[in-house]
């Protein structure tokens, strides 16, 4: 029940930059702090009651004084990646999720409606609204940077293969593909709607990687195309329920050649559904149903490998990540399956 | 960050009617229940992982059947009643902690702005809006069922005394303190705003105690009638920032007669403000500023005490209620101050 409050408190402390200020100027008081943020003190003092409960400020009672506790052992970029988190949930789902019991009913994005008179899915309304946008993209580039060495590390891609890389967005896939897997002859296509194509080879040229990547425009849905060793599909099927995940597989199966291979990037729910050290559970469902697509939410591992294993692939490796390696404010919790096009 | 999407998750599956559904048929299936309750399946399924990772229900992954397990042992009441109180946070709250920040610097409920264009408070706000209103009413009338007697209980009413309901709304406080504390010549009148007397008239007959309970309108920070034995303040000072708090404490004792007595019914933070058996402080700030009044929050037991000391008063009685004689979905920790009038 308070988890909207919890979460809004927090986030605003960061918002109104008293964090920032007591890192600099340890042991202001609240009158200090609504001086310098333009605030009166009394909210100061009642916003701030929480993060001293949780050990996040020290509040000297006695002279008034506020320091950071347990936030002043945090490094500057997990806090900007926590906030990159909690920005997105609060502008993209906070509001929204108002309407998921409408949105389970009706399978669409209704708070994305209400709000922002979209229609569609989150991904086709950043490409109107700038705070969706903004709040979309500075996440997803954190989410990237710290995944994407993993997936690469994990993944074979053979020397000079056609890779392409599935719903590949403008081109940031194709271009981490190559610069992680160089080789002579690797040539990686991008694969995503028509209106992505400018944009991605503008990116692709920008890193002066245009003789090796190409763009392919289309729907997944419709026909991906095919002669390809490597399919890549990274931070996509989590998007959809089961009968669209298996039409994409058995696309992807058509693309490779014989013994081609898919490479997948998903997070997975734990085998134990209860298992605490893992809160996907606790946020993806409610955040593609009722804030991304009216739809989809992340399986188990071994869902994702019998529904491949259904599409005519043979499994050759599905790890999760350990959750040991995950930072503490950040949510999914990745697997990586890799499989081969049966004969 | 996980907060806003457990919160919405574990409500819609309320709101869709799924407990109310394995409450009268155990066993059913995601399919099942999808049928019943107008949803995808595959939306089923992954609404209801958190409730089974929670334990409050179980789900036999071999034949798919879900049935109720910590929900089982949960009486209607009190599912009711955590039911009213997560409706008061979808409706009043959830969306207007977006505005959270904006609602801290200006000290106004910008969140109420702009999704109601309300100006004011929530309590100006549930006058014009029905979904406000129904939201605030179901809370306000379980919360007063439960604390009611309590409060009664634990304070003392001199018989015949003329007793002053302060901010008493529509004079169900003076209705409840006429039925808990009748005696010979007892008079309560209820004080609030002009145009809340006709409804509080209204309510006073309808309950056949006209001849003991009178309404005077007016606004506590103008000026309070005065020559009382008794005055009540109840659900009233944790509105307020400290300064409009001693303004009205100052004005209750100017209301009181030599040797009268106050007695406060308010929410209090724990002393020590890490104490996790209290989600006080994890709600009432971001409440209380965000989505309520732009101001104001509970304070500690403490605190008002002094207050009180600096508006004239000698405490006789400051209690707390014990945390664990509240229900565990009942957020506010309540307390009751008397106070007596110094000479």
């Amino acid at each position: 029940m308070v988890g909207p409050s919890r979460f809004m408190t927090l986030l605003s402390v960061f918002e109104l930059g008293i964090v920032d200020l007591l890192r600099r100027t340890p042991g202001l008081t609240a009158a200090q702090l609504g001086k310098a943020v333009g605030a009166k003190p009394d909210a100061v003092e009642q916003l701030l009651l929480l993060l001293v409960k949780e050990g996040f400020l020290a509040h000297d009672e006695s002279t008034g004084a506020y320091t950071l506790d347990a936030l002043a052992d945090v490094p500057e970029t997990d806090l900007r990646r926590a906030r990159a988190y909690m920005n997105l949930i609060k502008v993209t789902a906070l509001r929204q999720l108002f309407y998921l019991t409408e949105s389970v009913r009706t399978g669409t994005t209704v708070g994305l409606r209400e709000l922002y008179g979209a229609e569609g899915t989150l991904y086709d309304a950043v490409a109107d609204h700038g705070d969706l946008r903004d709040a979309w993209s500075k996440l997803m580039d954190t989410v990237t940077a710290h995944i994407d060495p993993w997936f690469f590390g994990n993944i074979d891609i053979p020397s000079g293969a056609q890779v392409l890389d599935l719903a590949g967005n403008t081109g940031l896939g194709a271009i981490h593909t190559y610069r992680h897997k160089a080789s002579p002859g690797l040539k990686v296509t991008t694969f995503d709607l028509p209106e992505k194509e400018n944009e991605a080879l503008e990116n692709f040229r920008a890193h002066g990687m245009s003789e090796h990547l190409s763009f392919i425009g289309g729907n997944v849905f419709d026909e991906i195309p095919q002669g390809f060793d490597v399919v890549l599909i990274k931070h996509f099927l989590d998007m959809f329920d089961k009968d669209d995940v298996l039409t994409i597989l058995r696309g992807v199966n058509k693309a490779l050649k014989a013994g081609g291979q898919v490479n997948i990037l998903v997070p997975v729910y734990p085998e134990n559904i209860k298992d605490t050290d893992n809160y996907n559970v606790d946020f993806f469902p409610a955040f593609f149903i009722g804030a991304t697509m009216g739809q989809g939410g992340p399986q188990k591992l071994s869902t994702y490998r019998s529904w491949l294993e259904d599409s005519g692939f043979e499994v050759t490796k599905a790890i999760t990540k350990d959750s040991a390696e995950i930072p503490p404010d950040v949510i999914p919790v990745q697997a990586i399956l890799s499989a081969t096009k049966a004969a």
